[in-house]
């Protein structure tokens, strides 16, 4: 079972074999979003420079292996996808008007929100002119719906109004629609010279990994130091963004604590003190362990999914990658 | 030629035989936003309110009956094309921190900033998805071309950091990229079954005549009053926004006439009383005329494009919306 008495699984163990194939997946992206126009050059060399960890891209190749023989256009997928990725960051860094991400200044602080909005459709018309040059509507038909779905994921995050009242099933939909929707579409893509089935279960292993991926991501905003993720720790709370972990706390507080969680949502720029109350019993009445228990579960559900699959090198990565999501820091 | 000594012409002339189908734009354009997410479906109606006069689907369907036959999937490119136009000034409202549109509060005034963004791009995957389902690579290649080209004209827009220095081949090249393009891309998905010499011309056509709907809607900034056109007039002028009719104007002023135009743009919130002046100047100056000049000029260029079409009432109902254009005072 994934995460279970593994040794350290890093990112490197997954992307070895890839890292040929994520270079020319760089450079497709340079190419894709290249412009004339200085300022959104400027702009597309400072998101060059923000780039991850090609997490999906890196899906996209490995269901692709996984599933038969490799092809020049995925590369053009997964710049396609991370570019798709990218195209939301930057809206949704301009809708909650953060200042960094990865540790660096995000566009709008950069620029101005007016650049964000821009930039951000700017470079999902350029994703979707790509995949139309690729002459095929499959991999357009899934993208399309994902971008749709990742918007009302995002507007459910705006609507929370009484975020206390945010339930699981709630936290499920919303994180589903916000980020597993493009995980799995990423797996998918990757996947569209396989038979339906493999194709499907790709893409239901890609669902799960990307429940997992996000439930890890909001757990980290509780457990991680600043100088690990690049952001502070609890600015989640700080926000009164309210997670599984919270969700599942909440409930289980008695008056007393809850009053301390009454207090955090009332106050608009809580101090380090209080958010790190809350950290501590939201940890004490087990909301931590549960939202990792949650994770695992996700991961086992998405493991599951490649049984089916022939046994490959790639195979294995996607195993791995199970282990390296519950196990990341950042 | 166009306007010339012409009776007025309504968009009921235009429209008239159009109207059965443009009721059916009106409809798909509805069921392709609808949404079961309460603030989408708010949004949604709010912009359905909002839906001007169904210009571009206008042309869409004339495109469409100029060069062959009409058939029912022109009815969705139709509300695609309103489409995009729609997301676009969704956006754009948001980028300028508009309040007001076509006489009706803006979405960023009547819900926020945020909303603005994500409803901006959940239409316009709205559009990529039905686009998607009429299996069909052309109309995206089109539309997808056209999306890009009015980020880059609105990012064109939002650096012109020295107004004053604007040039009229600057001016050109913003207003084709920022409206131009998607009219013509509204008249070429249109004519996507005819010929391609005849598309070609539908395309320049719209083109041209995008060109002169923009320039008369910057004319109409200086002419016209709140009351006739939804927006306080002069408020391009009002938001240091320099367009055809002061370029032309600028070099032909005095000293001190010119010290007025410095005076506004030093201005954060000019007098009406300081605009009227300027108005006047650039009035005297020819810029008004110059400008109406050079929309007649451009139409006059796009109605050459029909002489190659079949006579047809729908080729008739194209040349008329060269002159309802000319004349229109909203």
């Amino acid at each position: 079972m994934t995460g279970q008495g593994t040794a350290g699984i890093g990112l490197a163990d997954i992307q070895g074999q890839l890292l040929p194939r994520l270079n020319d997946v760089r450079r497709e992206l340079r190419r894709i979003v290249e412009a004339d126009f200085a300022l959104i050059a400027l702009a597309n060399a400072h998101l060059m420079q923000m780039q991850g960890k090609l997490f999906r891209p890196t899906l996209v190749l490995l269901a692709e292996e996984a599933t038969g023989p490799s092809r020049p256009r995925a590369i053009t997928l997964a710049a396609v996808v991370e570019l798709i990725h990218l195209a939301t960051l930057v809206h949704d860094d301009s809708v909650d008007h953060s200042v960094l991400r990865r540790g660096m200044p995000t566009l709008n602080a950069l620029f101005s929100h007016q650049v964000s909005v821009i930039m951000g459709d700017y470079l999902y018309s350029r994703a979707v002119i790509e995949l139309v040059r690729l002459d095929d509507l499959e991999p357009l038909r899934i993208l399309a719906r994902v971008t749709n779905e990742m918007t009302i994921g995002e507007m459910r995050q705006l609507t929370a109004h009484d975020p206390l009242a945010f339930t699981e099933a709630e936290y499920d939909l919303l994180i589903r629609s916000k980020t597993a929707s493009l995980l799995s579409g990423a797996c998918e893509v990757g996947a569209l010279s396989a038979d339906p089935p493999e194709r499907a279960a790709l893409r239901r292993f890609g669902d799960n990994l990307g429940m997992a991926f996000q439930i890890i991501d909001d757990l980290i905003d509780y457990t991680e130091e600043e100088a690990t993720t690049g952001k502070p720790s609890g600015s989640d709370l700080r926000e009164h963004k309210v997670t599984l972990p919270l969700i599942y706390a909440l409930p289980r507080l008695s008056t007393a604590e809850r009053g301390v969680i009454d207090e955090l949502m009332a106050t608009v720029e809580p101090s380090d003190d209080l958010i790190g109350t809350v950290i501590e019993l939201v940890a004490d009445a087990g909301g931590l362990a549960y939202a990792r228990e949650r994770a695992q579960q996700f991961c086992d559900q998405a493991e599951a999914e490649l049984d089916d699959l022939i046994p490959s090198p790639a195979r294995e990565a996607l195993r791995a990658s199970l282990t390296y999501l519950l196990e990341r820091r950042s």
